[in-house]
């Protein structure tokens, strides 16, 4: 079949030349006469990939040589707890900005183990703004938040003052997608099956000033410094998830990097707010404004039925994945940095023809 | 390059049918227009995968109705931390008999978790062989064992006597390559990446009355009980890991089952011990021969400068991955399941015409 427009949330797309790429050197690997996947973590094929990942974040980002890029398992659930465990002594407090579900559920996670103060939680709003005040606690252990929300489609634009409190954040859905001011986060996560690669992965950057705040005590696959120590080569990585990860980053690097992405996408995400914001309230937002997501674009109809329907015609046009998370119902369209323009223009040629019809 | 013989000890080789069917499906996966690597964890073509994959280990292992199969992230080194996490509780003391390199990581991240007895050490023997008896705590928490020790080579033929503690083992590099009595084990784990798939994936198999005694209090990541009352869906799995780890699982089935596989791998390491029994002595296996494993065969040579020629010249007839564990050296050749009989037979064809050019 033909490819189709990919608004999956994650697993999402990737890029094409990447999938091609991989495809192609599947069974043989760098005339080696293995596939990647059978071929070991310790060897200098592999280590020349870990290497070049690290690297390409580093560049991308900005990053300062002593800063650590770690390639991790668990997806971002799993940073839920290691979190905590590394950070958040007895005694000490952590606070937390909640914005949505994947912020609550970071919330959860952590109460597990240590003091949690809440600082902020638009919960009362239905997770549709940003907080308008943060309660933060002086010399909290960190502050947590979650640059975008996937399940709402809610982002912060930019950073909120925080104070000197190291800053940690959940990155996940918009990783890569735009330029950060790195040097502001004490400790960024990500799964990578959103913005940059496929599931399996989880990519981990963190300061080694901070790192050097980490318990000790802890068992050594659950620090941070077992990973930053050994290079994440601790214990067997996810080589073919780390594999395609870096031909992603390869793919970022040479469309211009994280400036070109960011004007990529918001001229993706510009398109499709632009068809909700002319249909005369027959598609209904559900972020406020300046919370508006550029990576998870969430809107409702006026009625569930029409919803389905609206899901199935899309379909039917070769637009896959655009049904809103099964805990919110609606519409989402993930448009990650592998979804091509195109894409987006045609989502938003079939909403204006979808609402004509329906409205 | 034409395909080599890959004794790598993990990742490992992988059946070439199932790399020709990731190959030939990784663009368009069953007609849906994206890869397999692009598809939602929660479409109903990942359940399906995910809900035969289990069924197939259920079937090949078995499994009663209420053991739990859980796709996991993490490899075994994860395990040695969760399983306490899990299942000992404060003031309980778990026994863990230790075989080599493996069980001993094991037992150090329990000790950052709560008390643990060392039943069984043969450090003093070199890892070349099994305890004579254990010295088990009645009733223990559960008691661990390893039942291959990848990097010595010492496998368990049969299971020794244990009473009535729940047995727990780590069987990452010997899991599906013989039958096994199931209904004997509390809780096996695997990382995949030997037997039975690539690195990124990690099987937990659990009995559900032994799972009814696992802590509530730790983090929900950390609990085997979300991943069972998920299906191993609670946060986003390595959907391409387990996808090939189905792939597998079907090989396996196709070729006989578990019979089967002990069969071909039995007639592989004999080609190979044969080998070394014939030399005179030129080749000097690690382990004391009812120790043998069937998955990876340790042996030195006279000299080490002689080991080093043995890998570059095998590595030169096409057999790669042969050299022993960076931390003990030597020669390690890792026959897994995948590892095609002829790669034996030329292996130990090698092994006569160098002992007889240099012995």
């Amino acid at each position: 079949m033909a490819p189709v427009h990919n608004f999956n949330a994650g697993p999402a797309v990737l890029p094409q030349a990447v999938l091609a790429q991989a495809q192609a050197e599947l069974l043989d690997y760098q005339g080696r006469g293995m596939s990647i996947l059978e071929m070991s973590h310790r060897s200098a094929e592999y280590e020349a990939i870990n290497t070049s990942a690290e690297n390409r974040f580093k560049t991308l980002l900005g990053l300062d040589a002593a800063d650590q890029v770690l390639f991790m398992q668990g997806g971002a659930s799993t940073q839920f707890a290691l979190i905590p465990l590394n950070f958040l002594p007895a005694g000490a407090t952590a606070d937390y900005i909640v914005t949505g579900a994947w912020g609550l559920k970071a919330v959860e996670e952590a109460r597990r183990i240590g003091q949690v103060h809440v600082a902020a939680d638009t919960a009362d709003a239905n997770y549709r703004s940003l907080p308008d005040s943060l309660a933060l606690t002086p010399g909290a252990a960190y502050c947590h938040l979650t640059t975008n929300e996937t399940i709402q489609g809610v982002q912060w634009p930019t950073l909120p003052a925080l104070g000197d409190t190291p800053l940690i954040a959940d990155m996940s859905s918009d990783i890569l997608s735009r330029p950060i001011d790195a040097v502001r986060y004490a400790l960024i996560y990500a799964g990578a099956q959103k913005n940059i690669g496929p599931a399996g992965v989880t990519v981990v950057i963190v300061q080694q000033g901070f790192l050097d705040h980490a318990d000790t005590r802890i068992p050594a696959i659950f620090r941070y410094a077992t990973f930053a120590k050994n290079h994440s080569l601790y214990n067997t990585p996810p080589v073919f998830a780390v594999y395609l990860l870096e031909l992603v980053l390869g793919w970022i690097t040479d469309l211009g990097g994280l400036e070109a992405m960011s004007v990529r996408n918001t001229a993706k995400a510009d398109l499709i707010y632009a068809a909700i914001d002319r249909s005369g309230g027959f598609y209904h937002g559900h972020a406020a404004a300046p919370a508006r997501s550029l990576m998870n674009i969430t809107f409702r109809l006026p009625e569930p039925a029409l919803e389905k329907q609206f899901v199935a015609a899309a379909e039917a046009d070769g637009m896959v994945g655009l049904a809103g998370h099964r805990s919110v119902g609606g519409i989402r369209a993930s448009i990650y940095n592998a979804l091509e323009p195109a894409a987006c223009a045609e989502l938003a040629a079939f909403m204006d023809e979808f609402a004509r019809r329906n409205g």
